[in-house]
């Protein structure tokens, strides 16, 4: 189980890192919906390994295939899904640490768990999982119009970004919307690569325009789905919203956003609440960040015990990515197309 | 929707502030358990407001009713249904500020919503819709024997512990398992409260002896399941495991936790992941912090505007709790008991 | 669990035979949907025991108290809960039966599945549950304005109506569109209960003007769902829909129904589908049948076996239906509205 | 949505007929089952096209690819995913109908359902995705070893098999387990396929050793989910278990199933509750029997309209089959066996 993702945009994934193929299907995507397949790749793209020098070498086009659900470039109602064959998949790297639980994996966690593992390249553990979501958040954009989602990598190490340029992010290779931080991070990261390191990073999301109204009042709050979905994004450890763990520290009168009306639209003078009160999106931006921790696959030795519980070293080799923020970055992004489409249709049943 | 929470420990609640009751129905109890009435009222007692000087003066017993799923103390394997019936909701206070929108609070994202709203006491938004998750919480407590969650106040404004004395926690009335910098937190709620504001705080979790292998490994991960249930009470604005955000400056040399073996037993060194490792529980301590913001309701004159858009002031009268985590700690301590009976649930389906 | 029914409004029921009170908590229910209760006292009423010879002398008013989700006779968006408690319980007549397995109840089956057995009136297996089925049905039929749901008795034994008068349904104690067929009833209800014995009957259900384009094309089809629905309820043990089990012996050519247009409405000339057409209902009346089983509680000697598996004789004492069909006619109307206001919600989500 | 089935072994399919490929992802299958290619294959063969001469000739061998959950021939726990590329799509005799509704088909449905339809082949509500539930149901079929699903042609037309000899099910094309009555269906199928029309039938299906204790109490009945189950495949028209409609006519002395004991073990001496008893299996055969109506694509002419209600003759052309009995029992077996699977992992949880 645990496969399946939202309540009426329902995103199931499949496949493991180097199994045949990983795919999508979505089921709860509305009919008549214009959604080509360069709609999709071109989301892809921005994910796949080997596309920058700070990101993983393994050679992989994620080539998507459409199998159902598009007719003459329009959803029909039924479920679309979407499959990405493993054309470089190398599992001999695996073969001989087979025995061996990789500190920072779930080497030992899912040994625990099923009995068994496919240790092939972390299995269905494996980041390779996430395109699957890039795949169905490039659908969910299509319900959601009007809004954007805008990601970007807030910090690498202790560098952090000084200023915000949304035209940035995508003109270099950490996505950062700071030019002159995002070299110092592109720095870091080449340097704890040659050391057989890896290090984290923070990512923020910013959501312009979002509809009102999103989210329910209990369980299904909007923050309390994104941070679902967030953390179910393998490296990530903690999020926060609007001012978030800063809230600790300030009062109530520091912390409310008081309400003003300007022009016969009624807003708030600051967005400590990140956009959501009581769960539901106000219309302010929706603001969050998400921790990532460093990659847990280095070169550099660690100590470990083999599955029998014996002492051993261990250099986990492969094609592994320095920092994971540059491609979570879309990841993240989708993930919460996502989550904004499915509350989106969730929206459409509240009134009589 | 949005009202239920869980996949086989399926807890339902219901009920507003100043309704006529409020109340959970829990689908999926195993049949056999042992539960008396009074199991649960100690839980609640520990969660209703008026119980110190720190807390909202409402007097509410919260006196539980049991309808159905409990014969001769035992579960039956019938949903349980533990109603609340409201007796001193005083609306009188709500009624003047009905067309205001309170900053901090939902009531505009509500009216947004849903086009209406109950605004008496905020309806289905108020905190009081806690006790539902309290109640269900005691119940879900009997499936993870063996398993303790320990909730306590790590932070109130900038105060915080500095040792951790788990026999402290339930000595003092903030549930801060530090003597000394608990006296310091009821002396600052104290203060706040004399000026008619509010303050925040960060609540730490720590189960011990968790069993291993719960979570799954995609969109359920352990981790993901508790940051909804966490995020989904009312004041938490964020959430982080293990290192969490400290998380974003280390390298995965730094980061990883490294395994070893004592006495045929495998455990890590470290504990970063915070007892979760690719979404699913290693047996380690599971370890995460919430943030807590000040509550929304004080009686510090504010800005705001009317349903109409007109600018005015308010200043929040009513029974309100000057701090959130002396009450949040059994609130939080529940909802993470309700997330790990559902996984100790879902754990007898993964084997063949 | 198996206590909830329904993807968008989603009710959940609660409570037992012999217990403090059954339930009902329906989430999804759309804000500003005017319901007293009246609305839903009225339809309790015709479930009731006790309101004729033909029925259980079971004294109950079934008076419903609501508990949540409604606010100045409006819906709210909030979980409506529904609770009627037991007044005239008697277990007393159980406490001599209780290691005995009635034949046709399911006290053996129960015991197997969990152990266990709340004895009294058949617990949770009892079909008072029903009662809550009703009161959401009430709330359903909210949904559906311009609907209508007629159900009625089509055959008792081997009586079987032969004339169908709608106007007729509710002026016997059968539940009859036949007046003559309904005394015919009423006398074959009347004389198998002297004997200490029941009988069967049939159930027949014409929506009309149901909507367009409601289920979906896969496993949710609409006639899927309301087979589910219809056979959740306790005595059922076949449904049929249109031509039903007489499509076994016709041609392709002599089942289908062609269309036609008529003043620009397009319809088919026959309704051998009975309304659903590849689970989507085509605007057509929908048709449909269920059998219904004599009630199993008989004072009539029968052989059993205890606990043990001793051999034994048994006569069921109690306050028993000697027919099910006339109390079952709205049980079954209203599953049949519950299904239809979830369709109805499920139809706002399927287009762009 | 409703292009999943199943609480715990969950059922998803997509795919058109004419689509590029029709497929299953299998959420909740057990880690450790050991499942080959040729275990599922060899049931896809007995269901696909052109198998016999009373079945439709489209030439698809249906030939599986199972793209990810299974490791060395055992599940993972992940997700299991089974793909089927369509081949022999023809869909030249669609494009000159796709304007018009042909009777007995959702065309018209689909139309006012989605503003739009894939017209080529039926799209989605095809009973080619029926091929999705066989590939499933084998999976299902190895997590209720001991149990055995036999599923049968008792009636084609008005002939009806007179005796039941489950050796001879798979002998003739009928799938009928009586012999003599085997060769009239076959002949009178051949008739009405000379006349260009087709015929109904019924299907039985007899469940060997079903464990004690599946389905719930309420909703979840095991009879109202396979009902759900069987009446979720295109053609079904009813259902009935046990008695049946039989059952209208009998009185509880007559249709009460009394217990008895031998040899230490409790059973009945009838089954006219058809071996579920308040929802839940007892232990005795489950027995049940689905109306299949006559497929509606027949090449003789029929009255209908087009899409505009302008009235018009249809004569359905394509490679369709003139009965569907016996491509059916093997769909008809594995939904059964899905159910059941389904049921096994849900009686993992009710007991503490």
């Amino acid at each position: 189980m645990g496969n399946t993702f939202g309540r009426h945009f329902r995103v199931t994934t499949f496949g493991e890192s180097h199994g045949v193929a990983l795919g999508t299907v979505i089921d709860g995507v509305p009919a008549g919906l214009r959604v080509s397949k360069e709609d999709i790749q071109s989301e892809m793209d921005r994910r796949r390994p080997g596309q920058s020098n700070v990101t993983s070498p393994r050679t992989e086009k994620d080539e998507i295939e459409i199998l159902s659900g598009i007719f003459e470039e329009k959803t029909t109602g039924a479920p679309v899904c979407i499959i990405v064959r493993n054309k470089d998949a190398d599992s001999s790297k695996y073969e001989q640490i087979k025995h061996l639980f990789r500190p920072g994996h779930a080497d030992y966690a899912f040994l625990n768990k099923y009995g068994m593992r496919d240790y092939r390249g972390g299995g269905r553990s494996s980041g390779r999982e996430t395109l699957c979501r890039v795949a169905a958040g490039a659908v969910a954009k299509k319900i959601i119009t009007g809004t954007k989602v805008i990601a970007y990598t807030l910090q690498v190490g202790n560098i952090r970004a000084e200023k915000i340029d949304y035209g940035e992010i995508e003109k270099n290779s950490v996505r950062c919307p700071d030019k002159t931080a995002a070299k110092k991070m592109e720095k870091l990261i080449e340097s704890v690569k040659k050391e057989g390191d890896s290090i984290g990073g923070i990512i923020e999301v910013v959501v312009k325009n979002p509809p009102q109204g999103l989210g329910d009042p209990v369980f299904d709050k909007l923050d309390a789905d994104i941070a679902k979905a967030i953390l179910s994004i393998g490296a990530v450890k903690g999020i926060e919203f609007g001012s978030g763990f800063g809230a600790a520290g300030l009062k109530g009168s520091e912390n409310n956003d008081s309400f003003y009306s300007k022009a016969g639209k009624i807003s708030t003078r600051t967005n400590n609440a990140g956009g959501i009160s009581g769960g539901i999106s106000t219309g302010q931006d929706i603001i969050f960040r998400a921790v990532i921790k460093a990659p847990s696959s280095i070169t550099k030795e660690q100590s470990t015990v083999d599955d029998k519980g014996k002492a051993t070293k261990i250099s986990v080799e492969g094609r592994h990515d320095p920092c994971l923020c540059p491609r979570a970055v879309p990841v993240i992004e989708h993930m919460t197309n996502i989550v904004l489409a499915d509350a989106v249709l969730a929206q459409r049943l509240v009134r009589a």
